[in-house]
């Protein structure tokens, strides 16, 4: 029977050697292991758990009638849960743990959940993410990944011709802030090359300028790839938290002073908090004038190239020289799905590429211009495109912008809403799908607003978020922003919700504040 | 209806907008979505998906009597899918396609795909997989991912164990090479915490040294954080990979002399290509001596220390620095999965921190060192303990030791093959589960093993991996190392494998060779 050829082995398990032992080998049911609507296989685990998830990780996780969140704190959480690993365990019970997985994670497809800047869930990036798994492979050459390098090539392609960038490149990070690290790095090479063989020291005192409201992530960028934390030089903003150009200017003035270097512009599309877009157009023109490379972090809010009625906002994109753009957020992917595009065709081979000779041989029998892996800094890399590519070809580009166009129809209906409600003050008018506000309770209206008011106030975010999450029926993040106390910032980027949901937040938000 | 509470609306997805027209809303089954054993849901498309998943990417797939791959050349690939995206697509056409990206997609869990260092299909993290994805969520704090923060520790506090680095730290990195780049950044940060905040002009000229056969990660990682790659010194290995010792103090006293300061010795517990071990004991006294941080590259031989038969390579790991050891590789869990860990408790948040007030709040009402975001060099993170979990716990640590055993069990029954079948030859005997060899066709035989004789048998490789792929009975990779001539590595990590696979290969590459 071992003859190699009639023994069918199709999917080896957690106790392939137990049964193996038992049976000899673990025998699928070939092609013919399905029957009608209903999966009928061997593969009890996973049918089970199919089943598990559809009816308590989509369908009840993700009904308004739930909760988001049944929270527990660390410890108690810890002693629900049977982690340790040790033993082996039961298919029954591995299932009951993983519906405790379920029972205890944060329900984040759930229509009330505004919490970060993802959020919801669309059944066919979903199940472009699960058909990724059942694949499992890496993103590196054609060899291995054949449809998934056409997949990727296919929607860079076309996010690089929404940016303006037609004849670049472009590449799948593992997050938006791996993106942003691409750009500090091939901006680097691309000015100063010697940097890939002789690092920093052959160059002189280089540095970034950015928003000061800008992503934390060009900081630790800067850490990460030697350039130091201070010399990244925040910009100044303006009172709507976008970069000012005259500050720019300054800005780079200033470091040319210093004998500093600028050689690289990080605008923002969409900042995190206060969802500001910098005027692209004017920044492009100082940073052609001064001759530095301009990244544009659109990690959140790039999406809206994608709408004719918004894309507006990310004006001048065009004219810059890379684009950090995440589809898992705003675009409504699954995480991780984060794109790095630059204008310049050849640039990411360039400053990454390391010719390993055991993966990209020269000599293979196909075109090997195909194998993308050495224009990564990783090697193997996760396949993130085809999450994206399945939701794309499912809404189509109509689709895709109608989406985008109701996150913003129900965030200016919900800025509407705060203003007109009592007990509720808008921080400022969202540019973005952010809607950033406070709740005053009622003991502090028509008092004078004093630098004690305000620290005062500062205290009531984080209490009404406690409320939040111990009821479980809506989930939104504050913090502090510059000089401004704690403050909501609603993200709306699930693509479930509608106008009565923004009716539903204030309301909500008015109940757990009303004895504060 | 739209009153926040009683409408239910379980997933969005591609036609939400077209269905919200239509329906006002769609209405999910809520909790009662299942009936019996058949999943019942208005899930069509994910319903669907799962019984083409399952019969054609996993039993149909991974049944040794189909082939590994259905081989076409990029452009014909292009022409067969339906990829371009555009207009909207209905689910069956889209079901559709997904059964094409199926079939010309490489079976990487198929019993004879040899050609990475990973392999195999897994249900139990397959499933832990499909979870993830359906939780869609951020590793970055407790507040949105309690439990899977939990599972994290808990896989972590697991491997922390096994290499001796009990009150260590460590992290889940999008793959191997990433990971290799916390070691370069954090043993640099603990030796020059300056560079933090004013990079490298602020620090002496640092070198990592590696083996000449280390994985060329290191290089990558060097340019990436801008210590060059000139500054990573080759160290030279012994007959079979293995870094010598002797060879190592001598760079160190060479870059000494040259005023560097060699500040990181990168060991490899199993090579990429011929799969050796390192002397970590040996190397250890040195860095000991030396005061050199030790890092262990173990993304693909770490998974020995599962096994009390061959732990034994990893000989000394309990005094190193830091290791990185991939799940995803020879454990057998879904891509990605990669582990840094160190056993400097706090050194992990001290070079990474920055503060990002919008998500590391502190003052939230639970214990925010549960939040882990801020250890990390991104920001948004990608859920990948869980499927290392499912996995570790259907099979148990005795599973997993088996599954090892059996991986080293059939290397070393195909190295007495190859050893002992003509036209095979060895080209040394395997330390891990790697097995190297080349076939020498007939005309070869017997004659003078001149330049020339070689130069011409490196092209025999290539020729009859080209059969193999149009064939697509197997898949084994192939390259050449330093002076030798393109051979083939054979890599086993897939728990599937049987020695009845291992003589197949043998006939097989007899077969597809016979005529060159």
């Amino acid at each position: 029977m071992e003859n190699g050829h009639s023994v069918s082995n199709g999917i080896t398990n957690g106790h392939a050697i137990k049964k193996k032992k038992e049976n000899g080998h673990v025998i699928t049911n070939g092609a013919n292991g399905t029957n009608g609507n209903c999966p009928e296989s061997s593969h009890h685990f996973l049918t089970q758990l199919f089943e598990t998830m559809v009816s308590e990780g989509i369908d009840k996780a993700n009904d308004r009638k739930n909760k988001i969140v049944e929270f527990k704190h660390p410890k108690e959480l810890e002693q629900i849960l049977d982690l340790d690993l040790k033993d082996a365990t039961s298919d029954d019970r591995l299932l009951s743990i993983c519906s405790d997985v379920i029972k205890y994670s944060v329900k984040t497809g759930h229509p009330r959940f505004f919490n970060q800047l993802f959020g919801g869930l669309d059944e066919y990036t979903l199940g472009g993410s699960w058909l990724t798994e059942t694949l499992n492979t890496s993103q590196y050459t054609f060899e291995v990944a054949p449809v998934f390098i056409l997949i990727e090539q296919c929607v860079i392609k076309k996010m690089l011709g929404l940016a303006g960038f037609d004849d670049g490149d472009g590449i799948f990070c593992p997050g938006g802030s791996i993106s942003n690290m691409y750009a500090l790095n091939v901006a680097r090479y691309q000015r100063f090359p010697d940097v890939k063989l002789k690092g920093m020291h052959a160059l002189p005192k280089i540095c970034v300028l950015t928003s000061e409201k800008g992503h934390y992530s060009i900081k630790k960028g800067a850490a990460f790839l030697g350039i130091g934390m201070e010399n990244v030089i925040p910009v100044k903003t303006d009172n709507q938290g976008r970069m000012s150009p005259t500050a720019l200017e300054t800005a780079i003035q200033e470091c040319q002073r210093k004998e500093m270097v600028p050689y690289l512009v990080n605008a923002t599309g969409g900042s995190t908090v206060l969802g500001a877009y910098d005027p692209l157009d004017e920044i492009a023109t100082i940073c052609q004038k001064y001759g530095i490379w301009l990244h544009v972090d659109g990690a959140w809010g790039a999406s809206v190239l994608l709408s004719k009625n918004h894309k507006g906002l990310m004006k001048g994109i065009e004219r810059a020289d890379s684009l950090t753009w995440n589809p898992h957020k705003m675009m409504g992917a699954n995480l991780q799905a984060s794109v790095f595009l630059t204008k310049h065709k050849s640039v990411l081979l360039d400053a990454h590429a390391a010719n390993a000779k055991y993966l990209f041989q020269q000599d293979k029998f196909y075109d090997v211009s195909y194998d993308t892996g050495d224009k990564s800094v990783q090697c193997g890399r996760k396949v993130d495109a085809l999450k994206v590519w399945t939701m794309w070809k499912a809404k189509g580009d109509t689709g895709m912008a109608a989406d985008i166009d109701n996150l913003f129809t129900c965030s200016k209906y919900l800025a509407q809403l705060v203003t007109s409600t009592e007990g509720f003050r808008l921080v400022q008018e969202p540019q973005c799908t952010n809607v950033c506000f406070w709740y005053i309770p009622k003991r502090f209206r028509g008092k004078e607003e004093t630098q004690e008011w305000w620290q005062e106030l500062g205290k009531v975010a984080p209490e009404i978020k406690k409320k939040m999450v111990e009821r479980g029926t809506l989930l939104i993040g504050y913090q502090p922003d510059g000089d401004l106390v704690n403050f909501f910032r609603m993200v709306l980027s699930n693509m479930a919700v509608t106008k009565s949901d923004m009716n539903f937040v204030v309301e909500e938000i008015a109940r757990l504040g009303s004895d504060l």
